[in-house]
């Protein structure tokens, strides 16, 4: 006995195989996707200096800060703290106090990416620096992917900079301001610098 | 005249309206997932020093050299340059001298970045090792983003292993090795640290 099939019978079985192939692609991205969503985000970061009226929360800026945290550390000293600004007047403090700072009297937070000495055993060998500069990066990054707009403003090493966070936000001695990050929501569109020079890559040796 | 309604015909229609608004969704990452996924890459980045002996191609070195160079520098300065070394005898030549970088033994590879004091105004306030710091978390999340894995291994500021890189890879004396980051593909897996401590974080002020 045979039995007649009918097309939309035939169409819907393979509609139903492409739905069902289709749906495990959803929410569930490829690595190769991840892959390219952190390229992009690393070659999209731009240094963002204008910013709309719209306050960032503070859920954003712990997840800000807790993307610094991850960042690599030499002897795993974590030798960084986070101060997260959000009170108008210590913002505008800053502001006033910081020349390439200005744009803090804009936005609603700033983070303070700081090396405490006290958590190093040698100061003079130690890569604070270092490690408080990946953090500041992984701070850029998120915030890039999370649609925010951040610029790095350096604090170390200018002495008059320095001075002016330490005593705009009672810092104890031991305690030393890499940079300041004002984060917002950017106002416009600020494209990326392409920083590409072939120069810049050896192969083997430098010469 | 009415036509009669195959319950077939009606599911296929339903069904293709199902696979079509499925197919969007489809490589076009949204920006949520494109969030997810470089937060994912910055908590899951991880000191890698365990490898498989398979080599990275040149295209994907030069494409974390890329990453690198997309890093913010302070005045725009890009006083980095970077030194891919793929030769077995220089790698070897590195692990010999590098007490902390013995497993350039076991790859293929290894990127160095360095500060190129030729490039910068005034050496002294220099912003080169936060710019090459920056440029080398790049580099890792993209490593890490790659499937590869990579770990920092610190040159600068001890003047030993500077000397030792220095020596092996015939640089000028305008230029100082940051760091020389193996890469690979991990043998194993290596869980990344959880550093998160909440007395990192202060609010307004310090104290």
């Amino acid at each position: 006995m045979k039995k007649k099939i009918n097309i939309y019978q035939l169409v819907s079985v393979l509609l139903v195989v492409t739905v069902f192939v289709l749906a495990t692609q959803i929410n569930k991205p490829t690595t190769d996707m991840d892959t390219k969503a952190v390229l992009s985000v690393i070659h999209q970061r731009k240094s963002v200096r204008k910013f709309i009226d719209r306050p960032v929360s503070k859920d954003d800026l712990l997840t800000l800060v807790k993307a610094g945290m991850a960042a690599p550390s030499g002897k795993n000293e974590q030798p960084w703290a986070f101060v997260i600004v959000t009170q108008r007047a210590i913002l505008d403090t800053l502001a006033a106090e910081l020349p390439y700072a200005k744009m803090l009297s804009q936005v609603s937070a700033a983070i303070v990416v700081c090396g405490d000495m006290g958590k190093i055993d040698n100061p003079t060998g130690s890569l604070w620096v270092q490690d408080c500069s990946a953090a500041t990066e992984n701070i850029l990054l998120a915030a890039e992917a999370m649609g925010l707009g951040a610029v790095w403003t350096a604090a170390y090493p200018y002495e008059e900079r320095i001075n002016a966070v330490v005593t705009a936000l009672h810092f104890p001695s031991t305690v030393i301001p890499l940079c300041v990050i004002p984060i917002g929501y950017p106002d416009g569109e600020t494209l990326p610098k392409n920083k590409w020079k072939d120069e810049n890559v050896k192969w083997e040796r430098w010469q």
